[in-house]
């Protein structure tokens, strides 16, 4: 299976998914997998934009992690008005990120994404 | 009720709480629950610089949410190896925090801070 694969399998176990990516700390996608644009266009968000600033606030985080002795940064969320954001670690370069609509399965979508993350770092090797 | 009787309820209510204070947006925190300080120390985190951190993040986050066009920020949560920290937006001066073990029940700490903050924010007016 290739990076592709491991996102549609998030978003098809997934109620309410929009769009699900493997993403870089440098702030570019390796690989998407957004199955409906009509989705994002009716809730009429512009994720693109919203999903750099949260990996930037990733990346932030993941920098702080030693100062902060807290351990490292797993996972992190930020739920908006019209969209549901996860975020999980996939290595120290890498992090995977799904958004849904608010009313899409959180406890689902996070669990889809502890299950692709090791799955997506053996991919990257 | 107070501000710390609503900070009580939450921490009773969920398995695994640490500390839940209400928090300003200039970093001060209003009133802080800690029922054990010994929980802390236990899991050896500096959570008070972890919680400034992530409210520092909160609160850029709330202030691009006009241009990211996704709507207000209601939630947002950073999970890490040592600690879970949930926190919600009360008004827009105002956020509650609650901060869990990583064995913490994660669902009911939500759950509990959607009940406090239309309490708490009530408290402020």
């Amino acid at each position: 299976m290739g990076f592709r694969e491991h996102l549609e399998a998030v978003v098809s176990s997934v109620n309410g998914s929009v769009v699900c990516s493997l993403v870089g700390f440098d702030g570019i996608a390796v690989d998407t997998h957004q199955p409906d644009a009509r989705a994002e266009d009716a809730a009429a968000i512009d994720l693109s934009s919203a999903l750099t600033e949260y990996g930037n606030l990733l990346g932030q985080l993941k920098a702080t992690a030693q100062t902060l002795k807290t351990g490292a940064v797993g996972e992190m969320s930020v739920n908006t008005e019209k969209v549901i954001t996860i975020m999980r670690m996939v290595n120290q370069e890498y992090y995977v990120v799904l958004a849904l609509l608010p009313e899409g399965n959180y406890g689902k979508g996070r669990y889809a994404l502890r299950l692709a993350a090791p799955k997506l770092a053996k991919e990257l090797l």
